[in-house]
């Protein structure tokens, strides 16, 4: 036996095979069970056999290697010592039970079989051994329908079928109505019914019962629940189950027995105070069925929530000293929060289960900075030990939990927070009511640039179509507007009067309350709270800020957004994109002449009306930004997003601006391109017309100026964007700088600025050795990177990314988690090609991306020196890049 | 100076300091002419200044480095023994020529000056020395006016205005009608002029003229005309241009001198004789102003033209003599047909230029047939001879050279060949006329796939929109029909009545006559001959297949296509675009009866429907290709391109199909999407629909089966397009598998096939050892990598193109030559990881980079096995693969 593998791990009675280091091995349930024990713990013995005796079952197609009944059989003669039974003793019956246990949680996925070990002679024993021959039936007609489920694929329909027919014919109500001698006939029935299944009685041997139990749970690894598991968590198939096989404890054997949960601290506020439920004479499953009304755990607890059915702490006063010691002990020894199961059989506490529990941000934040306080963890575990993207639930108001509500539809929670206001479907009208005064709710089937101050003016916006990535979602994120997209149920009427779902029809001007965080939208106004940024959430984001290599930066065009960025901490601006300042209505006009200009010298003049409105924007953004970078991105989209597209909408604009419609129409019309995101756009407008580039180098540098005589100077880095090949941006660079020269001339002064290009397209990233030549700094456009890598439309990805999900090919969204393997190669090979040409080239990331925690550890492995992303997401993106620097110092 | 660098290189007068091999350093002329010099031809003396000084020229910021001057006196004292002259003495003045010349021919490119050496005392001397003052006065006058306009930056505008002056006043008509005395006093006009301009006369200093014009030389390098053609030829401006100044010789000294241009070959049909004309009495440029008839070489030459006028072999027939031994001297030694430049001077012969000459395709041909015969050259010096691309000449019928034509516009040269035919607005028309046994041309706005059959009916095709590279210039050069596209002044009436174009009115069912060759349309019919793959086509292609690595595959669906591909030498099919099969009037309405179809159940009866037709077509195919591998695309194009897509399309197809025209409506407008191209399209469609694909399959397979059992089978590869991930390859190769399965269990039979993938997105060359796992071949679709690796939209290119290769930012359209740093990157990357992955992959191209030499070169060196392209190219790929594995072992 020396020689072979150690497949089973004992624990319980005083000492262990394992401990919690060896979650890989042992599961998480397995290795903290081992710990426990031997932390000297009342943990009920057992074993635990290994992960990899799961690869190896897989392996074997499915079958026991050599030696594993044998290492099995010991271990279950071990348990026995410790409980003084004997697995399969009619007099004195050990019965275990057997549970699933993967190095990661995968609550509900997998098969667990309890009270395995009875059968027609052991229940006999049992019920005299316990004195209470119903609870021996009970027991064992519960085990014959759970293991006939779960083992032998009989489904538990046709038992649940059995009983409530012969409650029906003896005119019982609940199951507690039964007694033993019903049990007996239910458990006769039952037998003959797994006969009639299976052309053989139900297993009565008890060894055949545990390798059967075993092989199940090994078989729920691969079971499509546990698949599909996997495939959204991001788990690996290779790491496999384990499997814990554990003596048998009750918490349904009489009034001194009971089962509970609990979390050594409040998993929702973070206060250190115990918290959790517990039921006298039931087992573990009847607190999670819910029929009964748990009870508190402690006094103050009760107290608080104006029970009268009493504590533990009053119940059983002993045993709950006992829990509270515990408690003390799991929680100095894991240093963390822990969420623990117990049970009490007949006066005696067993531990189940422990391991660190899930909380809200409120409560990690608080619980970070206590334990912090306690000196029971330093500010680097602290800040580890907040998941940043639960920050967004504390970065915008959500709906009052106690607010009565009317759901009207319930789409993607595209951007957090929560608004209610008036429905309007035009954004024209949005922004005119709000000017008003008035809340309004943006309803549109799908949003497009032009809606832009729609949505600004709006409280939130709700899409018919698009997903978490379409235009709607972006540009709500970037604002910090919450927004509902997709909700594929929405019908807005043609003539703009209402929009219908499920038959409901809501009016214009009628209120709706929409939440971004969850996607749902109700009717009428639900009232919400303001988020709280406590004193914990400041705390954590000093000791993050300590931790931070990556600088951060935010996405923002408007004073406003800027103002929050730099509230929210962020760094400077990463990304202005200069065209959301072209759809101002008064720009528009300007915009659309410049397009429609026939000559170069029509086309400056249309350019010279925008220069002004173009320098003043940039001089509001860059007091606001006082003493930081900013990045200013020149034109991007294609000229035709500034045109209006369909004949009525051409008219109108015609007669507005008083522009002939139909050489708009011919000049729409001749913009049209078949691949928009691959045409005429980015740098590829500054070739054709330099002159737009131009006026934008003027109205940056002129701003920068003017600014830096009345405080600390922004320092502007022109961004050249879609390049693809190093003469397009040597060409464009050459225009910036003798447009700068000329405005330091004018001025009579000079300060510093830089000129860099995105890299978004495979080429740049293939070539940027060559593109360093020219930039001072690269800014990955990680957005458009994606579409170009993938060869995939943002747009359009819609209509079969769900079969992609569906079928497992693709894990996660690569627009909202950057492809490593891909895209990330690129990103990585543009690094290292760059830091070649330009050692002290500055590398940032501007797309979606910079916001999303995996990215941003994907980007501080990669080296960039910052992430930029929209204001709300700053603090998010601050924690995340604290934790991946962390995460990189302890390898 | 033995430690400086050596700068200056003598030649003539026997010996030579540089020869042939030195053309980086001396350019091509003076390498020549130094390797001339060596031979002990009669070449006028001089010497070259280096390229590398021209490099160290512009560094020094266009000034002399220390030393250079002595070299130029000394190398010019060395003329001047030679020639028995002096450089500025007044009784036997040398004078000299002063020309540019660089690595790579630039005919017309850079700056020339003759005659220098002249000033006023000179030319005294020059008069008494050649007994001819109107000879000197005439050189002298000269000499101002080109190096006032080369030099002096005066231009020649204004000497001509003064001499058309004199003229005019002294009822001069022709320029010799002016004597000595005329000439002296227009030098005193032109003197008069360049002092007017430059504030300071015109320079006597022969050494500050010498400087002057090497200055203004190595100047030239740089100019406008330089730098376009540089850009437009792909030469770098690193390498520099050399300086050569050489003795004058005048072929304008009376009637025993003269002047001419020969070829040892004739350049235009390859034939073994002497090729040229000359002048008597004339200088180089009088030959090329064309202002005289140039007479003919030899008496056989006169006699073939019909002239009068002496043959030089006539008229001075030792001097042809000795200009034959030239001829011969020179062939041999070159080992190439040569294209020269002569002087006789007063009976002595001066060579004064030997060069390689440009020929057509017939020529190269059969020169490089004949010397291999001759025993000059090698079968590979043979294969090497003849410029892959120019064979397109040879493959197509072409315009009679003799027949009168009358021209309607000009468009791009879109797809090779002539024909003529009736004007026809309309596929389905053409289709029509053509089974009716007419020849129809047809004329679109541009085409789109549903045109396939209208294109594949008719003779030739125009359209008034698109590029190179649009969808008619693809599909057109892929069936090889002659094609002129985005003849941009040509209109089609709305009522499809007529076109016009500049005025002219071209009705329906007129003639005109298409050259894809030129990109000319003509009215009416134009004679047009047959191509002649004459004995020296075969016996080259025979010896270049011998020196090739690479297969050469077609691109092919039809039988049709797949024989011309095969009497060409295609060694398979690398591409069968099953899509172009769906176009077909019968098949199309189940194709749509698919699309529209709500369940999989509805779309299988669809797909049942097409199985037999698409068996039907693959074993014609394979039929043609019997013993050979056809790669097999599945569906590739997104659906809505079968889908009519205009309210009038879709109402006529509605009453023509019997479908519901809102359902279609509704269907084509949900198909619709932003940017097909990186839509739901590729093995999307197979992921989303794989009934789709499983059909193709079931069709291939099935079509094999049967073929197989009447000869040699085909090897189908079964290829799935745009895979960005592993994943997707290995869901859709695994249901392929199954269809094999199943169709050999039920065949009782089974045969070889391979399943491979596209390379055609970034991700997909970026992972390619991951999809190598499941790939057996990769083949490179350059043409959708291209549009992603740039971000560029074929079809929206052409906006803005122009801009950039008018600003140099982009040298050649990445579309036609595979771009080697950003594509060719990735090709490599994922040559690289796919063969380490699995060793034996199968790699090749069948983007339409396939055809294109330049494209082959780079494949060949990337390591691919084979190239793909339309079958009128395969004999172009053949030769240039040949070349490509040629060039790599001479390396």
């Amino acid at each position: 036996m020396s020689t072979e593998q150690k497949w089973v791990y004992n624990f319980g009675g005083g000492t262990s095979d394992g401990d919690a280091s060896m979650k890989n091995l042992l599961g998480g349930k397995g290795a903290n069970l081992a710990e426990m024990a031997s932390l000297g713990l009342p943990v009920p013995p057992g074993f635990t056999i290994t992960t990899e005796l799961c690869t190896l079952y897989y392996e074997n197609d499915r079958s026991w290697p050599k030696g594993l009944n044998k290492m099995v059989d010991q271990a279950l003669a071990k348990i026995g010592e410790v409980v003084g039974k004997k697995f399969g003793e009619t007099a004195n019956p050990l019965l275990v039970s057997v549970r699933s246990g993967a190095r990661a949680s995968m609550p509900g996925m997998m098969d667990t079989v309890l009270n395995l070990g009875l059968n027609d002679e052991t229940v006999a024993g049992l019920a005299k051994l316990s004195g209470d021959e119903r609870f021996a039936y009970d027991s064992y007609r519960r085990f014959i329908q759970m293991y006939s489920d779960v083992v032998l694929g009989v489904s538990h329909h046709n038992f649940e079928e059995i009983l409530d027919t012969y409650k029906e014919e003896n005119d019982h109500i609940l199951d507690t109505d039964l007694k033993a001698a019903d049990w007996k006939k239910v458990i006769t029935a039952y037998k003959q019914e797994v006969e009639g299944h299976l052309g053989k009685p139900f297993p009565q041997d008890v060894r055949e019962q545990l390798r059967g139990a075993i092989d199940a749970v090994f078989g729920s690894w691969r079971n499509d629940r546990a698949n599909t598991y996997r495939r959204l968590h991001n788990i690996p198939e290779s790491w496999g189950t384990a499997v814990n096989v554990q003596a048998m404890v009750f918490g349904n054997m009489g009034e001194s027995s009971a089962t509970g949960v609990a979390f050594t601290r409040d998993p929702s506020t973070g206060e250190n105070a115990y918290y959790g439920e517990f039921l006298i004479n039931a087992q573990g499953e009847d607190v999670v069925a819910g029929i009964r009304t748990p009870q508190p755990l402690t006094i103050k607890a009760k107290k608080a929530m104006g029970e009268t059915s009493p504590s533990l702490e009053e119940a059983m006063a002993e045993t709950y000293q006992e829990l509270i010691a515990v408690f003390q002990k799991l929680e100095k020894h894991y240093r963390d929060m822990q969420d623990i199961e117990f049970t009490i059989q007949q006066g005696k506490l067993w531990m189940l289960q422990t391991r660190s529990g899930k909380r809200t941000a409120k409560a990690a934040l608080k619980i970070a900075v206590d334990m912090c306080d306690e000196g029971l963890i330093s500010e680097e575990d602290a800040v580890m030990r907040v998941e940043p993207g639960s920050l967004d639930q504390l970065l915008h108001p959500s709906l009052d939990p106690d607010a009565p509500r009317d759901q009207l539809t319930k789409g993607l929670p595209a951007s957090p927070g929560a608004a209610s206001g008036m429905v309007v479907f035009n954004s024209d009208e949005a922004e005119r009511l709000a000017q008003d005064g008035y809340k309004v709710i943006l309803v549109r089937v799908e949003t497009s640039p032009e809606d832009i101050h729609g949505m600004h003016a709006a409280k939130g916006i709700v899409t018919a179509r698009g997903g978490m990535t379409s235009h709607a979602a972006v540009v709500a994120r970037g604002m910090g507007r919450p927004c509902v997209c997709g909700a594929g149920d929405l019908r807005i009427e043609k003539d703009g009067s209402a929009f219908t779902v499920a038959g409901r029809s809501v009016a214009k001007g009628e209120q709706i309350t929409v939440d971004g965080s969850s996607g749902q939208v109700f009717f009428g106004e639900v009232k919400t709270v303001q988020p709280e940024l406590s004193g914990d959430f400041a705390k954590v984001m000093i000791w993050a800020d300590k931790c931070r290599r990556m600088g951060v930066r935010a996405n923002a065009e408007t004073p406003l957004d800027a103002q929050t960025a730099r509230d929210f901490g962020a760094e400077g601006i990463g990304l202005c994109r200069t065209e959301h300042m072209f759809f101002d209505p008064e720009r528009i006009v300007a915009v659309r002449e410049m397009i429609l200009a026939d000559s170069r010298a029509d086309r400056e003049v249309a350019l010279a009306k925008l220069l002004p409105m173009q320098r003043s924007d940039f001089k509001e953004l860059f007091e606001v930004m006082s003493g930081l970078p900013v990045t200013v991105r020149l034109l991007d989209p294609p000229l035709h997003e500034f045109l209006p597209h369909s004949d009525s909408e051409i008219e109108e604009v015609a007669k507005s601006s008083g522009i002939d419609a139909g050489k708009l129409k011919l000049r729409a019309h001749n913009l049209q391109e078949s691949n928009p995101m691959l045409g005429h756009r980015g740098c590829r407008l500054g070739v054709t017309y330099p002159e737009i580039y131009e006026m934008q180098a003027r109205a940056i540098i002129e701003a920068a100026c003017e600014v830096s005589a009345s405080g600390a100077p922004v320092t502007p880095e022109i961004m050249i964007p879609l390049v693809a090949q190093q003469k397009e941006l040597s060409f464009l660079k050459e225009r910036v700088i003798a447009v700068a020269k000329a405005v330091f001339a004018e001025k009579g002064m000079s300060l510093d600025y830089m000129i860099g290009t995105m890299i978004e397209l495979p080429r740049a990233a293939l070539t940027a050795d060559e593109i360093a030549v020219d930039a001072e700094f690269f800014s990955f456009g990680t957005n458009d990177l994606t579409q170009t890598t993938f060869g995939l439309s943002r747009d359009d990805a819609g209509t079969f990314l769900p079969d992609y999900i569906r079928q497992g090919i693709l894990e996660r969204d690569p627009f909202v988690t950057l492809d490593p393997d891909g895209v990330g190669a690129l990103v990585e090979m543009a690094v290292e090609k760059g830091r070649k040409t330009r050692p002290d080239i500055k590398l940032g990331i501007c797309g979606e991306h910079g916001g999303d925690p995996d990215s941003i550890r994907f980007v501080e492995n990669a080296g960039l020196d910052y992430v930029s992303c929209s204001p709300y997401r700053v603090p998010i993106a601050r924690l995340a890049a604290a934790q991946s620097a962390l995460a990189i110092l302890k390898k």
